[in-house]
């Protein structure tokens, strides 16, 4: 088999065969493919496209190139989440100690952020001593013994990806639905769980700017979760502006707890109540849906998902205690409020600027070597459709200096667009995909 | 600038601007764009295309990565030939000299050969003697002594063709039309003559399969030719089967020779008096093209071409004795017929498996370094449309051995089609583009 002749097929808009794709994945893995001829085959990959067949080919291969975490030791259903990203997405912090508090296990793997967006690991780690880094046996006898985990994702898990990814960072071959869905699938897939839900951003502040786009990677996302053998479910949800009120690890951490403590409601709730639904729904704990929301609700009422936050904590050796009284966790020095110069409704945030604000206050990773600062971040005090005073805060950024904070509201206040006019707000859950 | 965003900008269908098309050039060139990006995009331009703007600029961008010759010590209209390359060709050996002895200055860098197809710098070697590698000093002043002049291109000459010809290769985007005229055009220009013509070869041993692929490429060359200020033709030539009867390069050299002494006339000489007249017009030294056929035509009887070629020969510190007396060129030791098995018609000859032949008995390069036999090859006694009995000689290979012979005998017969049903001779000419 020679790789020239793998691209051309490609090129000519020809279907690959599984042999094919196979010998693409392991021989780029190995070092024997070099990346010239890989971008110029993702390159055509992305322009001519793949069907679902070879989608799915690509996932296994992809998923196959490493190790891959053997779950079946963790008895009952073993469900996963992920999220095809945005700006103050903290819902894998509310939605996995909410599921497992009604008997799913959560052996999750997850990642750090980079650039704008952040990642679940670097949340974790607000809680004083919270380690990340725990072997296969710890992980797996914690799901066994508390019903949750959340890891950094290991080294030897699905290499393909990781070298593929960056690959596809610098050469403009991203945006390929085949692509994205193999990426996403092959990570899920080498993790084990038996369901698989899928929350697909829409909107400016996502990667699919349209909702049919948007509709077309879950669409393609849960047939190949499912021709894997997964049961898969996908959720369309709004990013338009940052989820949520907080952006900033520890900012973030705090406003989840305040929903699992049941003080805080919204979208942001909902978007838990909606994907937890699925995976009760599919991991059959719950009939229908309205029961799954009921017995999701009754958890928060009850503090057991609270308590069930406190034991993934303690399983990984950080101090519990910070999951009830949040002023342990990471505090920036400066607060400072960004006041509005005008009067109006909302009628957009940006949330990848919010996301640069955040990271430009050090919350944020510039390389996958940068030091992150915990503690700092913004708190969106008026979000879209919100009516707003001048003078009123937008606002809160907390930063380490007040030059900082006074440089991140300049850039925070020019995230708002305000209108005159009162403002319509679009709908959050766009559509399940099951 | 960002090269991703240059990728990214022609994945999406859209044009690139004359700076962003120099960024790349000029970076690729100097090693700042490395392979991965590079390929990426040449295969989005392969499937995005380019329209004659781009591809001019390309062209430009690639003419100035390097050196220029400047022809501008040489009086007298300067002409260049190029020819999309095919097996058997041999026609810069006739034409060139038969252009010079009309007056036109022929100042030409060409090519070795590689694979399955020969170069003109290879095939003059034959001669006893002859150095290839003149000084541009001797280059420019033989031009002005004797009217021609055949180096072998330098190393300082359009090196981001080379570069990036190396790079198609290996990544299956060498058959994209932009890529390929630039790659043409910006070494013609770069070598600085005022009269370019295109032999543009079509059919099964040739590049461009098609007829109508043979005639979009010769439009965009000369339309990029033109725009860059040259008097460009293209004309577009059959290579079904392999030009002339012979096929190895002292073979080649006796048989161009035959041609300017009149002793064989055919499709060859055709070829010679086409593209000449359309030089002898361009350069306004006929007035019309009947006239520079007849001006031509007159240069082989009165024998002033042969002794052209002579000049040529001697100007190079070759001897031109065996201009004169081909038993002076090299001669391999075995000569072994190749008898059909069949009686018929021959439908086809596969121009490509007969360069193989040619290249097994040691007269063509595996790879850059190869050292090549410039007295084998194959001399076809037999062509398409021919009568040939059971028997009687397809062809002659000219060996070391006759062990080297018969290996190739085998070869070279199932390069042959033989029917029952006598076959019709396409048209050799099939177009002019001017």
């Amino acid at each position: 088999m020679l790789m020239t002749d793998i691209i051309v097929k490609k090129r000519d808009g020809l279907k690959l065969s599984a042999e094919e794709i196979e010998y693409v994945v392991n021989g780029y893995t190995k070092g024997d493919i070099p990346d010239y001829q890989m971008s110029a085959l993702l390159m055509a990959i992305l322009i001519r496209g793949m069907d679902s067949e070879e989608t799915l080919q690509l996932t296994m291969a992809m998923m196959h190139s490493g190790e891959t975490l053997d779950l079946s030791k963790i008895s009952g259903v073993k469900a996963d989440k992920h999220s095809t990203g945005g700006v103050g997405d903290k819902t894998s912090l509310i939605l996995c100690p909410m599921v497992a508090a009604q008997g799913v296990k959560i052996a999750k793997m997850s990642g750090r952020g980079l650039g704008h967006t952040g990642g679940t690991i670097d949340k974790l780690e607000s809680f004083p001593g919270f380690n990340t880094g725990i072997s296969e046996e710890t992980f797996v006898s914690n799901v066994n013994n508390f019903g949750i985990a959340i890891a950094g994702q290991t080294a030897d898990l699905d290499p393909a990806d990781k070298k593929m990814y960056a690959l596809r960072d610098v050469t403009g071959t991203v945006p390929s639905i085949p692509l994205i869905v193999s990426s996403i699938m092959s990570k899920k897939l080498a993790a084990g769980a038996d369901v698989i839900v899928l929350d697909v951003k829409t909107g400016s502040g996502s990667f699919m700017e349209t909702e049919e786009q948007a509709r077309e990677l879950a669409t393609e996302l849960v047939r190949v979760g499912k021709l894997a053998g997964k049961k898969t479910v996908g959720v369309i949800t709004d990013m338009d502006e940052p989820l949520g009120n907080a952006i900033g690890n520890a900012l973030e951490v705090k406003e989840a707890i305040e929903v699992l403590k049941g003080e805080k409601k919204g979208e942001l709730l909902e978007l838990c109540l909606t994907l937890g639904s699925c995976i009760l729904t599919q991991a059959e704990i719950a009939a229908t849906e309205e029961q799954a929301r009921e017995m999701l609700i009754k958890g928060i009422e009850d503090g057991s998902a609270l308590n069930k936050l406190a034991e993934l904590v303690k399983g990984q050796e950080g101090d519990p205690e910070a999951v009830y009284n949040t002023d342990m966790l990471p505090k920036a020095p400066v607060q400072y409020e960004v006041l509005s110069d005008k009067t109006g409704y909302v009628k957009h945030i940006s949330a990848k600027d919010v996301g640069l604000v955040s990271m430009q206050l050090g919350g944020g990773r510039v390389t996958k070597e940068s030091v992150i600062d915990l503690s700092v971040g913004v708190i969106l005090n008026k979000k879209v459709a919100d009516r707003v005073e001048a003078g009123e805060s937008l606002g809160t950024i907390h930063a380490q200096t007040l030059e900082k904070a006074k440089e991140a509201a300049l850039l925070l206040r020019n995230c708002y667009t305000i209108v005159s006019e009162p403002v319509a707000k679009s709908k959050f859950i766009k559509g399940i995909v099951k």
